[in-house]
């Protein structure tokens, strides 16, 4: 069997996920890991793989069947995406849902032009979340669709509780408020504010005589991040925070509540959830399976951007169809 | 918009589903009803549609875009399926997972012929579940899969039960082991006997003056319904059974435990669920988006037997691919 090969732009946590995660699919082998910084300093897991300056990466497209892009949506994807898509197959995870269009829009010119095939916006939201929100709507048209996310780490609200003063680490959750699950279990169908479908937990260091008050009330009332939401603030130790929060867990639910019937008297619930020790190795092997359904859609001329709406279930698999047939069906 | 002209053959619990369900599809219409009984004998809820012989669907192959196959898996589909295949693109719930590759074949030859495209094995399991078997392993490889059925109304085990000396009607639940269940979600990957996972509960209306004990054991002691588990068995009257035990509830869980990491210290678990009021109605609204997507693939000239696996999501909805990306990515 001809393996597919592998390309990783960018070695940040999601980019080290990949690499990781490319060591548990059999039909695929790790060429190279590209990056902006030194390749001298990145020292990769892979023996068999090498670290280049992303400047070499357009010399080896007969090398690589499928790069996967790790940048992130705000700075880098915008440009590498149509970038990277006139060279490769590429897979991403852009995730800026109100911008999706637009990216789909100048990935897909890239990549028809170079009959290159490129999955966007793929990973668990959006992605398996995505998913799951299709399938539900589509079975049960006349119902309604909850996304709720965590227990897990936010590193945007992280990064902005550590802005604060006084502030010297911190680590967010985001976590759904539990009685509002337990309704939209029910079958009730409500409408949440804000407030009422998640809390924010937050677990802050402090500098040596800061005023806790004070740094508290400046995260609960932050706007946009915390305002709307009911916030609680743990002060701890730096110790507690790397031994007890070292972890970049995430998870959430996507729950569909529908009704069926002469008179709507029968419910339906389906409920879809993740629960991700490591946010950043989930989302790789996420990516990865949709690097093989690339890599298979381009043998087939199948080209431009693709999302995960695009992608029969089957091109996912390892498995052959008949073998799928006979094992999962 | 040109709507999607729907007949359904077999007027049981799930013809009388999918004839709900079509009300809740605002691209689709119902044509008629087929029936090996009298037609006139039939009562329809849609006004707009008429029931027919089976013998007369043959001559309306051109008025009818998909047909929903509402027959049972043992003794109706093996034959209808090919047959109607070669006349119809087709939507069925062929659930003898042992024996869906000889099916698929069967159907397969007949719709490559006649240029038809015919979704095999649809509804929730196979079906939804098989879908989340499918995505789940593809992305956490080296794990495990679980698939537990219930809380629902086991048609099977219900009318084993009537068949016992001295009992006048019947209800059984399977259900699932609440512990079996919380080791999954706790990432242990155990294995399981038949006894572990699931339980039995039966609601059992006995004739007055039965040997309770002995129709108890009766039960209990049965091979390949009840034996491999722990059964309950309740005896209640008539009326309880009537007014308590009248839905055709199911549902069931289909978990997903994986681990990633470098020394696979990470684990992952991916739980999808169903809790449904009415199984017939939900697996009818599940044929419906298949057959949406049956109508849409035939239009490609994609012919041929399709499995759920082979569906590109996006040809479930109802929605533009435009709006599936704007709305639900």
């Amino acid at each position: 069997m001809q393996k597919i090969r592998i390309g990783i732009l960018g070695y940040g946590n999601m980019g080290k996920g990949v690499e990781l995660c490319i060591r548990q699919n059999k039909d695929m082998d790790l060429v190279g890991v590209f990056t902006r910084r030194n390749p001298d300093e990145v020292k990769l897991i892979t023996k068999s793989a090498k670290a280049y300056h992303i400047n070499e990466a357009k010399e080896m497209t007969d090398i690589i069947d499928v790069m996967i892009l790790c940048g992130g949506s705000k700075s880098d994807l915008p440009s590498q995406g149509p970038e990277f898509a006139a060279l490769f197959n590429t897979v991403d995870a852009y995730d800026t849902h109100a911008k999706i269009p637009e990216y789909y829009d100048a990935v897909n010119k890239a990549g028809l032009k170079s009959k290159k095939t490129c999955v966007i916006a793929s990973g668990w939201d959006p992605g398996l979340f995505s998913l799951n929100r299709l399938y539900a709507e589509a079975v049960l048209p006349e119902g309604k669709n909850y996304t709720f996310w965590g227990k897990g780490v936010s590193q945007g609200h992280s990064d902005a509780i550590r802005r604060v003063e006084g502030v010297l680490d911190a680590k967010q959750y985001t976590i759904p408020v539990e009685e509002a699950l337990e309704r939209v279990r029910n079958g009730e169908m409500p409408e949440f504010s804000t407030r009422q479908k998640h809390l924010r937990e937050c677990f802050v260091v402090a500098e040596d005589g800061a005023d806790l008050s004070r740094i508290e009330k400046d995260i609960k009332t932050m706007p946009d991040y915390f305002s709307d939401y009911n916030t609680i603030v743990h002060f701890i130790s730096k110790e507690e925070l790397d031994r007890n929060h070292n972890k970049i867990s995430h998870g959430g639910f996507v729950i569909q509540s529908g009704k069926t019937g002469l008179n709507y008297e029968n419910t339906s619930i389906i409920e879809y959830s993740l629960r991700l020790d490591s946010n950043p190795e989930f989302t790789a092997s996420v990516l990865l399976a949709c690097a093989r359904a690339a890599y298979r859609l381009n043998k087939e001329a199948d080209f431009g951007a693709k999302t995960v709406f695009d992608i029969p279930p089957a091109y996912l698999s390892i498995k052959s169809n008949e073998e799928l047939r006979r094992t999962l069906l």
